[in-house]
């Protein structure tokens, strides 16, 4: 990083929002993912013409520039890859209008969702996507990486909530694009290309968010399996009925025995789980509950349990929240990673999918825990790895490999809600083999000195086991990248 | 045009496909708005590889290329400006997937939005946007225009229902972005993009939309009002309740006028009508109806009948669709034109919209019928102009400038659901003024030579009333546009 850089930026914000302690830096450099990297100074700003002016000057003096919410990203969005200037958007966290006559809400982009939504829920209103983070993460990083969750399978992506986007573009410039109304076909729709765009197209500075009614009633059931493949069939079953479940969450035994263990929630011990939310007009509700219990049934189940208590139903929950920390503690020389975290196939695929990642781990001695939002297609796969063995990362890497190439074989996705960043890069590079050129021209026309996010999505070469946050491999930071030295490749953009 | 051009078609797509016929130039020259102009020559391409072999030509000879679906773009989308290609996408019209259990139809461009709801409604789903030419319109046209209609309020946008688009860039280079899952964070979402970009980016080619599930019953209540401010109460009212209409159509006494002159349908003889329909469980909707009739009579409606009649429901819908020919008919001297045609606000600023629209009218001295799909602030005004008359032209501009500048004043856009093209250019540049720099850059990046639909959008420059359809106008077709003589101008993209 350029001199003068940090004492600009004080100039900026103010020397108590500015830090280049050891201590920050470090802790900057993680987020949810396996990667590390410290930048070379934390900003705090308070506002959007703060943003713009930071990002002029990371412009003019060619620094990198990576912005940052909750740091619960799975897949290194926020690892300051190329070093440079971390932007803390947590200040930027006041929700700015809540009209519910006019369906919409403008907060800033450190809001967090569960913080949003427990303003929404008491107008009767709500942002539905239900993320696993929704205690953490914040709208900002919802946007810029499409999250989404359980309930997206009726409800949809972030991306189908965004109605307008402030954004500081990497000139520093403010735009402005979408608008408080529900609908809009007025140019370009350049709110819609920001949302996924992970940080690499600029920094998000206010968000209209569509509303959704909350709806009178929920219920739950839930279905116990004795094999994979028979869960995954029920899945579809209840979506070809035609029956729109509001959620549908899947676990395999791996999950099962690691949260039964840590949590003691006593679920069934079988091969698979299936959680199953209804929700609507009560009526609907007692209607579809039967209906999924009907349909469990005559797919296989050993076991079903319907509920409309809340208690049962957050134990429940609560169960299937615990399903990341419960799986690091599987084993004691084991932590669960975010490794192919992540995937989506078209829904009837997912018998053959969740088999498949089995068999996959079987093959490469690695034990994989399965999960995820099956109704919408969307998994999750949980890598248990040993930590500082070099050798466990290399099986734990294969296996990502093949898992992804059936995820593609089956006219799936690499990831469905989480993203790309660096994890996923190689993967969603054969996936969108195609379209990269348009990706790299698109970041190039609006950010030609590369300085957002650099390293990224497109931009990144190599393995994605690489700036490990794990001790035995933290040294690895400072060697080379296998894009060159750290700071700013100029010519990545025109690749 | 350079020579050899439509030698190099025929060879593409065969000599039946291409046409050069005056009669063939004048038909494709029109689109449903006010404008006209010929192209040089109309190609029908059978599939995606003679699309991406026509623009290739197309590049490599600078020749404009216009896509279009069934020409019923209300501003202006299909009409070739510059002249060149006009790529007729009507014969890329199969259904090629429906997969009811994955929730998503594969389809080419050049398919009905009626067409494919008629398919997906035997199997209990549907595609619910519903826009006002269903009956005609293609899903490719819908897709670039970001087309909706009376039912986005519950069930969103075009946009909100592409899952993944198969392109043809403007270098003749094939893409696919977004897949056949639900949930997609795989790079930029440039399918996203594409969506609402009027043909200036690319050529459609392939369409992967999400399905809805039917809802099992539906009903609708007719509610009249003595003034507009009361109807345009009433729908924000309906909204803050919190109750969720499928559809809320409101017209003004112009439109009852003209439909019941035309079509004899008895609507009351009021200022203002709503149409409300409910949708969903069998109990909700009984419901629902009972409550949204009783916010009628509180919002002061003279007049309310609810049905679950058929017969009668399709009466009512009869009538608001025949509002547009029905204003081409209400005095002998006027024609209805599509000026100021399609605006949304936020949905409590309806009635000062819809009075300030009136008062327009009245002070400009035309006559101006408004309806609209009123629950998501969505209103349609069509103008009465006299055709051969420039004077009534230019009162209509003025007016039209007034109606966008109220509409911006009231935080809304110029346009929620038919687009920009040429007749809303000078009011969204007004709108969009800080995002028409990255627009551009977003177009020069795609599209360097500028030869995908030119002179549209941010590219118009000058008065919307050029370019006319009308017979004392068309002579106006030869003389230079406002950006210099026809074809490509090479300077545009760089702007």
């Amino acid at each position: 990083m350029k001199k003068g850089v940090v004492e600009e930026l004080e100039k900026i914000v103010g020397k108590d929002r500015v830090s280049t302690k050891t201590a920050d830096l470090y802790v900057y450099g993680f987020d949810a993912s396996i990667h590390h990297k410290n930048p070379d100074v934390v900003v705090k700003p308070a506002n959007t013409q703060q943003v713009s002016e930071i990002v002029k000057l990371a412009n003019k003096t060619r620094t990198p520039v990576v912005p940052r919410g909750a740091g619960t990203a799975m897949c290194g969005h926020t690892v300051p890859l190329k070093g440079g200037i971390m932007v803390d958007m947590t200040a930027m966290n006041r929700i700015k209008e809540i009209r519910v006559e006019d369906l919409y809400c403008v907060v800033e982009p450190g809001v967090v969702y569960d913080k949003l939504n427990s303003m929404l829920k008491k107008r009767g209103f709500w942002f539905p996507t239900t993320p696993g983070s929704g205690e953490a993460c914040t709208i900002g990083g919802m946007v810029v990486t499409n999250a989404s969750g359980m309930r997206a399978i009726k409800y949809g992506a972030t991306r189908d909530y965004v109605l307008g986007l402030e954004v500081v573009l990497p000139t520093g410039d403010i735009i402005h694009s979408g608008t408080r109304t529900l609908k809009n076909a007025s140019g370009y729709q350049i709110d819609r290309l920001m949302v996924g765009s992970e940080g690499t197209l600029g920094i998000v500075t206010e968000i209209t968010l569509k509303l959704a009614f909350k709806p009178k009633a929920s219920a739950m059931t839930l279905a116990a399996f004795n094999s994979l493949a028979e869960a995954g069939k029920f899945v579809s079953n209840v979506i070809a009925k035609p029956l729109m479940p509001s959620a549908l969450e899947l676990m395999d035994s791996v999950c099962i025995k690691a949260v039964n263990k840590c949590m003691n929630v006593g679920l069934p011990d079988v091969a698979a789980v299936c959680m199953i939310e209804v929700d609507g007009h009560p009526v609907a509700v007692d209607e579809e509950l039967k209906i999924v219990e009907e349909i469990a049934r005559q797919s296989g189940a050993v076991h079903t349990e319907a509920s409309k208590d809340k208690k049962r139903i957050d134990y429940w929950t609560y169960a299937r929240k615990a399903i990341m920390p419960s799986l690091s503690r599987f084993g004691e020389k084991f932590v669960s990673v975010a490794l192919a975290d992540d995937m989506a196939v078209p829904i009837s695929r997912i018998p053959e999918a969740v088999v498949a990642f089995q068999k996959i781990a079987e093959e490469n001695g690695v034990i994989i825990g399965t999960y995820g939002h099956s109704a919408d297609g969307n998994l999750h796969t949980k890598m248990l790895v040993e930590p500082d063995s070099k050798e466990s990362w290399m099986k734990a890497e294969r296996a990502v490999g093949q898992i992804f190439d059936k995820v593609l074989e089956l006219g799936g996705t690499v990831t469905g809600e989480h993203g790309v960043s660096i994890t996923k890069a190689p993967y969603m590079q054969k996936e969108r083999a195609d379209s990269i050129a348009a990706m790299k021209a698109i970041k190039k026309a609006l950010d030609p000195k590369n300085i957002m996010n650099p390293g990224k999505i497109f931009d990144w070469e190599g393995s994605i086991i690489a700036h490990l946050r794990y001790p035995a491999f933290l040294e690895q930071e400072d060697e080379p990248s296998p894009r060159g030295p750290g700071g700013v490749d100029e010519k990545a953009g025109s690749k």
